[in-house]
């Protein structure tokens, strides 16, 4: 069986996700579609709308084959960790490619950036370093130098300031560097921009467009010809139980208490908070009285808005500078949901997987990396402050993959 | 001007308490009347009913000249530490007298029982520690090896399994271990026992059975014979304002979430939590979706529920065993409300004082002993989980004495 990977949060599955699925299975012409899938926090430093089990039954249900978890410290970490932790997971399960949506929509730019970036590797981080020294953020900093680097260049390259080629950038740079068998493949990106609203298009609308109605008129009728029915009948079921999507806002009250809990000098120990954001971030905090208010008052030019979360969701889970040093790769496969094809598939590699495949967890509570996973979950629905949400705890430890 | 010092809690401020005030006052035939009061939480470790401001104005409104916060340090401490924290806090501010309700209402007995404990001192702690060894709690052995030792004794000795003779006994043993000038006085307590109802007297029921009239129907009615028209009015706004009082139960959420977001090891490192207690409590907040529930899954011969109660204390608000040790005697003087008479006495004070006066703490921002007041503060209010709450995050940093 040939098996394609891709990399996913799905926060919720869409009909653009369907669009990039199917996609990727005609252009590679695979059997079988593997994803790798962020767990109950994402990339974009925040809670999911509904809990990895959720996603992963989205997910199945609308044709993907496998969903196997990313795990927590690097579905939450900076582009080149995540895409190195998901490419590692998907070269592990053999797949034969690696496929992702780009702006760019051609391989040989991307392929033409890698050996001009890995040439001048030295000059480009000399360059990017004496930008944020002059205080612009990361993004910019590394958007810039790139520009410098890449100025003279004859061949094609890839416009590194669009999200998703930033993204497929990192995959490949991590297939490179890992030395992986597993080969990159795109697909040309064309419609609903990140920040689109969910009227922009028929049929296709961005996660965040979604997002935006399922948090303000929760009207799923108005959303439905943007979701594959599946997954309005997945949101409609957590809604009804849940009484609250996962955000920010909902997780606020507990935020501001854990950040009030510590010293400036103690959140500074947790990963990715730096530069005196601690102090920024606790004088927020004793003000603001939504997260809303909070984030204005801390946004900086120095980080995004998604770096900043990243920091706030290091702060709510207890993860720390030295956690993250010490989790280099993925050390687990941990499967979430599958079609019976992807049961298929699982059981025909069984025996050549490199890493353990947990599909319960008591037999691997040594495991810090999916201890951490583990009380994310548990965390996750605390945040959400219902009743219902309270009678997940530990759920996380019980579940075995969902076989849809 | 001649003063009387008491300690207190006031949750709420009731007629058993107005009593035992104009008592203080008479039997000492004292001017001013200053109480030691807990902050936001209690030496039952657990949050008080409404803010230590509320409960300051409170005592203000039915008589008392002068209340004083008793740092969290002490107000969450064992009896012996309390007791330590509130008999310095009373001579530092030169009261002549503590006067306390115990059932046993001598002092003769009190100070014989000083004697001989203190002369018995080495055979009295083999004793409790050979009966805690035998897995009974630190109150039923100091009992059994009191009546131990004390079984020949010819002189009148105080019952020291009644709850407020303990207390005082403590009071009595910190003045002479501080070698206090200030002395002991004692009330005669004699009717509504700590776990009575509401319905025990006509007018007197204890703070317990209030509590359990405001978690219940919340009809400030049928519990107004039982307080003085202040409290009352001071209850009403509170619960108007906040649309809670403070419990376990509303910070169960927060506290459970604090509880999982540790290691179970990382449990042993707040103060009182020992001898395995971090893994009752860490299981327990797995499988317990109320407070009631958690507490009975927890409970244990070893340890009363007071005891327990103290170390979620801790844990909630992140208080250490190294801090702890590091906490031995308060190191200033807060008050948190007064009357004119109790400002004046204040005034005369002011060059005396041994320990810094704080009205403003702005000019007191490396004081630990302090920070974790403030600290305790604003946990306590986000952990009434209300939207009126969240406005009084900070408020602690910013309120001066109230002056009725």
């Amino acid at each position: 069986m040939k098996a394609t990977g891709i990399v996913v949060e799905y926060n919720p599955f869409h009909n653009g996700h369907l669009y990039h699925l199917n996609q990727s299975r005609s252009k590679t012409n695979s059997d079988v579609i593997v994803a790798v899938m962020s767990g109950n926090f994402l990339q974009r430093g925040e809670p999911a709308l509904v809990d990895k089990w959720a996603r992963a039954k989205m997910a199945v249900s609308a044709g993907v084959d496998l969903v196997i978890e990313l795990p927590y410290a690097f579905a939450t970490a900076q582009a080149s960790d995540f895409a190195k932790g998901a490419i590692l997971l998907l070269d592990s399960l053999k797949c034969e490619f690696f496929c992702f949506g780009s702006e760019e929509g051609s391989l040989d730019s991307f392929h033409h950036t890698y050996d001009l970036l890995s040439t001048n590797k030295a000059d480009y981080n000399t360059a990017i370093s004496t930008l944020m020294k002059q205080g612009i953020s990361y993004p910019r900093a590394l958007n810039e130098a790139y520009k410098m680097i890449s100025s003279d260049s004859t061949v094609p390259l890839v416009d590194l300031s669009k999200p998703n080629n930033i993204l497929g950038y990192h995959y490949i740079e991590a297939a490179y560097q890992l030395n992986a068998s597993i080969k990159p493949e795109t697909i040309h990106r064309v419609i609903a921009n990140y920040h689109d609203d969910a009227e922009a298009s028929q049929t296709i609308a961005s996660a965040t467009g979604i997002r935006k109605v399922l948090f303000g008129e929760m009207d799923l009728t108005s959303i439905q010809s943007y979701l594959p029915n599946t997954s309005i009948t997945e949101l409609h079921a957590w809604h009804s139980a849940f009484n609250a999507f996962g955000s920010w806002e909902s997780f606020w009250i507990s935020l501001r208490y854990i950040i009030l809990r510590h010293t400036k000098e103690q959140l500074a120990n947790y990963a990715e908070v730096t530069e005196g954001m601690e102090n920024a971030i606790w004088d927020a905090a004793m003000k603001c009285n939504s997260f809303q208010s909070f984030m204005q008052q801390i946004k900086s030019k120095r980080f995004t808005w998604t770096r900043i979360q990243r920091m706030l969701t290091h702060i709510y889970i207890g993860f720390t500078w030295n956690e993250l040093k010490q989790m280099d790769l993925p050390t687990y496969i941990r499967p979430l949901a599958m079609s019976r094809n992807g049961q298929a598939y699982l059981n025909s590699l069984k025996k050549d997987l490199q890493l353990p495949l947990i599909s319960r967890v008591a037999a691997h509570k040594e495991n810090e990396m999916l201890m951490l996973d583990l009380k994310a979950a548990n965390l996750y629905y605390l945040g959400l402050q219902s009743t219902f949400a309270q009678k997940m705890i530990g759920s996380d430890y019980r579940n075995a993959p969902i076989i849809l």
